[in-house]
């Protein structure tokens, strides 16, 4: 026992059990299916990058918790994630790609955080993003209906996609003439669901902003109403400031074609709170919340970006994109126990070969069931018994067990047992299908 | 332009334009159906693991390769294969776990080898394996099976899985008294289809294995034949020795269940000159070759081995696994002109509003064919023109594609181009279904 090393893994990172696991990827699957739908290609970058590629923009938080090594001459890091690879590979690629160039990526990305309850340091983005020189407004409206569509596949609990646009809050605080402080304002407005109304004019007193100036902030950022409301709202404060007007007027496109496009209007609401602390966003933001599980935070995110490429290229493109970071919301959802686990299996059904002499037969079966796209298995440790062999399939969560003995070969048939409904009965050949449809 | 970074992406890593990775994606799913219908169960460990319990078995070649680095207190690696990880998951989770504990995992793995041709530091390998406390040999027959279907799901050459046993030639070399010798003798053996018969035969007469059995090995691998031949050879030699006995009547069996699992003869071969590399393989070992491309060695491989964790527990273990190398697969075949990107592509249909007006007709249309799981893309930067649009669906292989201008609007209906037969039509819009399947 002593020269044994103890088996484990490192902390901050999602192993799950294979039931779990099963629930994991059909998550997965649904948000691929989606992001499919909409016509999005797959992209698969490394996950090592030469440093440099990766901290062209980063700093502070970012490069304290990036894992970086040495690897002969070269300085090399683990993407933290999928954005910044994401520039890079349209800069290199961009005279062969056609634009619009629509790309998802699902992959882990990596972050050397102190572990705590679902915070995580391998975990997996799921992102899309829609990039172009050029690019139609209508593409920011878009992601709403695919953040709608996949949420919806995933039927998790009723959410609300919120927006807000960049240039708006820009433009109010140049007209405001508190832009200098815009960065601090934007942080201090972003917590305000955590900390509270109160709490957020204190931060924001404490960084100099006048009283006025706060009620005024206030005022705005809790505007009421449905969406025309909302926006009828703001035209009435006829604030002068071009950069203002430019963000309304697409925060009002962005809203039409969010009706266009058919989502419910109690999935989508104008929130002029988001700000998204990622300052490379220029227009509209997102974020997704559960409307009763608000305490978990967005759980997804993004926005405009307008030129994301700017580190590696002279060339300016325009980009619209979100990420579902599955694996803290799948964490989250499990430990409050709106993941239902005991539905899932791979295999469909079990086929048992009573002994060595059945194998034959339970073979040709099992390769029909393959040959109809039924997930089959086969119980093969002959020297088990019956009872240890249907707890397995019992355990696995498998629904169905063929049973073949010497009885069943001499009457081409099987015994089916119905693992939920703990029934059994002999079915033959050609009604298997049937039996277990 | 000098402040600019140059983006590239370090070598020897295979990162895709969208349509081969596409095609690679295709690969991957189709791989994943086969070994689910087989009722294996996924599974995603942590790229990252502590070093300690990755090198726990490792040395030479493999440690050098490794990248390994620290992160606060943690001596940290990237995983160089998938069976380790697995072998300690194993141990971790031995009281969770339902056996047979059948697993499959399709990851990316790391090592740092001096890139060349189709040799790549981050790859794709495609692993099953079945794990038990005692595993019946008729799991080592279920392998090839499992071989059998995903190169016929994959479509690409005509292929032959050889399959041999560790004890048939263990016992062999100690009849022979030459035992001492054997990880030489295999290593050797195992290269003779890259170097030929004769400098084979010189490099065990190198080490001093004698003129006379050295013809003796020779007349043993290069047996001939067919499975039922070689069976009869083999027993004719009448080899008194326990391990040779007991890995014949092993080999027998698993010739004999191939046979049942009905895999054409011309797919499957018994080698005794395949030895696999690596010295955990206890029992059948398999490797999987093109017939037209031998040169590219073995594309699948795998074998039985009885005691994966014991560095981890003492709770032994018998499993029997396969592994395809998908990454050096997919760039080899690519080089080689096998791999067809043309008929490619995520989305099925481009809808193309003619201007703004057009939108909300066309989101309804593009809305109605989603419904339907058909993957479906929105051209929808306005201000380019037909041509344009038109090439980018060309780009992209998307087979349909609907334009959307006031005429279709009016006569609701849509204009339906046929890319490929480069035709079109108005279709009324309970027609486009049938239209485009």
């Amino acid at each position: 026992m002593s020269d044994k090393i103890k088996p484990r893994t490192i902390s901050g990172v999602l192993e799950l059990l294979p039931n779990d696991q099963v629930v994991f990827n059909q998550m997965v699957d649904k948000i691929r299916k989606v992001y499919e739908s909409f016509g999005f290609l797959p992209l698969d970058t490394p996950m090592i990058e030469l440093s440099e590629i990766l901290l062209a923009k980063a700093g502070g938080e970012t490069e304290k918790q990036i894992y970086r090594f040495q690897k002969g001459d070269n300085d090399l890091s683990l993407r933290f994630d999928l954005t910044v690879p994401f520039a890079k590979y349209v800069s290199i690629n961009q005279n062969e790609l056609a634009f619009p160039f629509r790309r998802y990526q699902i992959g882990k990305v990596y972050r050397g955080e102190r572990p705590q309850k679902c915070r995580f340091r391998e975990f997996y983005q799921c992102d899309v993003d829609v990039i172009s020189d050029k690019l139609d407004v209508i593409h920011d409206a878009e992601m709403v209906n695919i953040i709608y569509e996949a949420f919806q596949s995933l039927d998790l609990a009723k959410f609300t996609i919120c927006i807000n646009n960049r240039k708006v809050l820009n433009g109010f605080f140049e007209a405001l003439e508190i832009s200098e402080k815009k960065v601090e304002i934007l942080r201090i407005i972003d917590k305000i669901d955590k900390i509270g109304e109160i709490a957020m004019r204190e931060e924001l007193d404490k960084i100099g902003v006048s009283q006025e100036k706060i009620n005024r902030i206030c005022e705005f950022i809790l505007i009421t109403g449905n969406t025309e409301e909302k926006m009828a709202q703001l035209k009435e404060m006829k604030i002068q400031n071009e950069t203002f007007v430019e963000g309304l007027l697409e925060l009002e496109k962005v809203a039409k074609y969010v009706k266009q496009f058919g989502i419910p209007e109690d999935c989508f609401r104008i929130d002029l709170k988001i700000a998204r602390g990622l300052d490379y966003y220029t227009g509209t933001v997102y974020e997704t919340f559960f409307d009763e599980y608000r305490n978990l935070g967005s759980v997804c995110s993004g926005g405009r970006y307008d030129n994301l490429t700017e580190y590696y290229t002279d060339r300016n493109f325009q980009g619209v994109g979100i990420s579902i970071g599955l694996t803290r919301l799948y964490a989250q959802l499990k430990e409050m126990g709106l993941i239902k686990t005991q539905a899932s299996s791979i295999a469909q059904v079990l086929v048992v070969p009573m002994d060595e002499k059945a194998s034959e037969f339970a073979l040709k079966i099992a390769q029909n069931l393959r040959k109809n796209a039924i997930n089959t298995e086969i119980y093969a440790n002959f020297y088990k018994d019956m009872k240890a062999k249907l707890k397995y399939a019992d355990k696995l969560n498998i629904p169905y067990v063929c049973i073949i003995g010497e009885d069943e070969i001499n009457q081409n048939c099987v015994m089916l047992k119905n693992m939920k409904e703990k029934t059994q009965r002999k079915v033959g050949l050609e009604d298997i299908f049937e039996a277990i449809k």
